[in-house]
């Protein structure tokens, strides 16, 4: 009897989070280049110039902690979308909020509330405290609300909604999610993980910022990683009322986010251009990638995000296909999808590389 | 009633790191330029060349997610510290990795050990799952190993050593350490932090990476957030045992290191000249900083750090003078010792403005 062997149950329990195979890790294993990674749902164009910039002047002061209270940062969302600095909580990735949310609320015995197909950062935030999940069936593979509702019992204290869903694409419309909001009890914190928000049409982008001042137990997350094109970095927001947003703080490591991704992220939050660029160029993609998905008849869900999910049959034949051909796609038979893949839009190019092994795996 | 009132008792009760001043925080409040910040223990030198060469090449992927395994990084601890890759675990800077212990092997109604006056992080980790804390009195503002092993009982999962400590700066001799090893059981990780490691003279500096194949609940904890000049891109480490590690691997958020620490991290490591210049630099700062102080008859903790914490009477109004003659130090009643701060040694011309400064405060 070691002391490993008296780690809580539910740790040992946890099965780590898979990541997209890195560029570099397959490299190593295939002797490959020219790889085309379409596997993290990354944004093809890199990171915003202003972002590069905002690096560049602050290499100096490498050698100093961050800020931790990031006030730079947490002013320029404050003034992008209209909240005060007590409303924000900031961390290492949006992954990191999500994490503080489950801290601060679940103990062992109490429950979350998630969805089928949802991201798989809500189980494992939820296990890594020994609380109880509650997955609720999707419905046409995205959040069903009604029977979300009906799950929450005296003991739940939180429920996740991603909004557009990652890995499905699937999106529910703000009227909604409103009327979902004015339903839950007050004592059940609601996730809303917006981290492909700025990939939404207009018309169906919800005012989630100024819906906090209704909602005392409503959480809203995004994510500098996705449309803002700074993953590498980790940066990511929650906006809730002051109360919440203290007790996340609680949880938050002192200097949760790194001096890069404060200054990145800021000058990024400033780049308009950039992010409606990035929409721009991903809206033709997903143009591209799904004409040619119907061309080879395959069945796929219909998407709000940066990526696609579709059905291919043996998908993790076709996953490792497709890396000898270097391209990485993602399997999502960990979300309960063993016969899709994900694709994540790419460059123009990237895409037509993608479609084109694809073609050639399923005739082979 | 909301649900913040439903917080766990143990998360409403945690007082949150009090982080160093940041520089531009004093510039807002007080109008001040020309700032000495001598508050965090940072090295005063700024991060080493090979490591912002190794950042400007990876800018251009600033939109991929790092690398969630860390490959390089780990390959190149291991070249340095003779362990494999399975032994370690990486950090959003050694604070996450105390924290992935804490997550691992406690939960309510389970124990931690610490001296007084002892890393902050320790209590506020152990606190935020709802553990229990023991703090151990300190002997001499160090360690009492044998008071910590008495400490030790069947609740108990961890024992946290700082050493060198932070902020008291006290070491323990690698023979004392290795006796304390041997005693501990073996239900019960000991957390070995060298945050300090580095700034040790050779004779006081333990073998420990090579001690976790003797002792599988050893955890040795390193950081290069001192002596390796990047406390901004939080990157720390752990070496254990693959058991211990794959527990803490558990519990951590799967891109925790940002992948420009990453890529600084690895060139840093490589680059002996810059630490050794490092320590150097802080060896001549020490005794310029304690001669000033025996002249000015202040009593000091002899410190095996790159900081001292020195006995002043009214702690928290030297602090606030100093502050307004533009000199950051750090108080430290949090840590008991309401009379003394601690002060980072800095560059000669950032050590002789503090003394400067110091002079004047007393002598008004």
């Amino acid at each position: 009897m070691d002391v490993c062997d008296l780690s809580p149950g539910y740790v040992r329990a946890i099965a780590p989070y898979q990541p997209g195979k890195p560029i570099s890790e397959l490299e190593r294993e295939l002797g490959l280049t020219e790889i085309v990674k379409l596997a993290s749902n990354e944004n093809p164009l890199g990171p915003s110039p202003k972002a590069l910039a905002a690096i560049q002047k602050a290499l100096p002061e490498l050698a100093r902690y961050p800020d931790g209270n990031g006030f730079e940062l947490k002013a320029a969302i404050c003034r992008k979308f209209n909240v005060t600095m007590d409303q924000v909580v900031l961390g290492n990735g949006s992954n990191d909020v999500l994490e503080m949310v489950a801290r601060a609320f679940l103990a062992p015995g109490i429950a979350a509330v998630y969805s089928q197909h949802a991201f798989a950062v809500y189980p494992l935030a939820v296990q890594a405290i020994g609380a109880k999940g509650i997955e609720v069936p999707a419905r046409n593979y995205g959040h069903d609300l009604e029977a979300m509702l009906e799950a929450i019992d005296e003991d739940t204290r939180i429920v996740f909604i991603a909004n557009p869903n990652n890995p499905t694409g699937t999106v529910v419309q703000p009227a909604q999610l409103l009327g979902f909001l004015r339903r839950v009890p007050r004592t059940v914190v609601v996730v809303l993980d917006e981290a492909y928000y700025e990939y939404l049409p207009q018309d169906m982008k919800s005012a989630s910022p100024a819906w906090i001042g209704e909602f005392p137990n409503l959480v809203v997350t995004r994510t500098f990683s996705k449309a803002y094109g700074l993953a590498a970095l980790r940066v990511g927001f929650a906006l809730a009322q002051p109360r919440i947003a203290e007790l996340m703080n609680r949880v938050r490591q002192p200097f949760n986010v790194n001096t890069l991704g404060q200054v990145a992220a800021t000058a990024a939050l400033d780049d308009a251009e950039f992010v409606a660029k990035s929409v721009a160029l991903n809206r033709a993609g997903m143009m591209q990638i799904t004409t040619g998905l119907i061309e080879l008849k395959l069945p796929f869900i219909p998407s709000y995000g940066n990526f696609v999910c579709f059905e291919v049959g043996d998908a993790n034949a076709v996953f490792q296909k497709l890396l000898r051909k270097g391209v990485i796609v993602r399997p999502v038979a960990n979300y309960g999808l063993p016969q899709h893949l994900r694709v994540s839009v790419g460059l123009e190019s990237e895409n037509a590389r993608f479609l084109a092994a694809l073609r050639e795996v399923l005739a082979a």
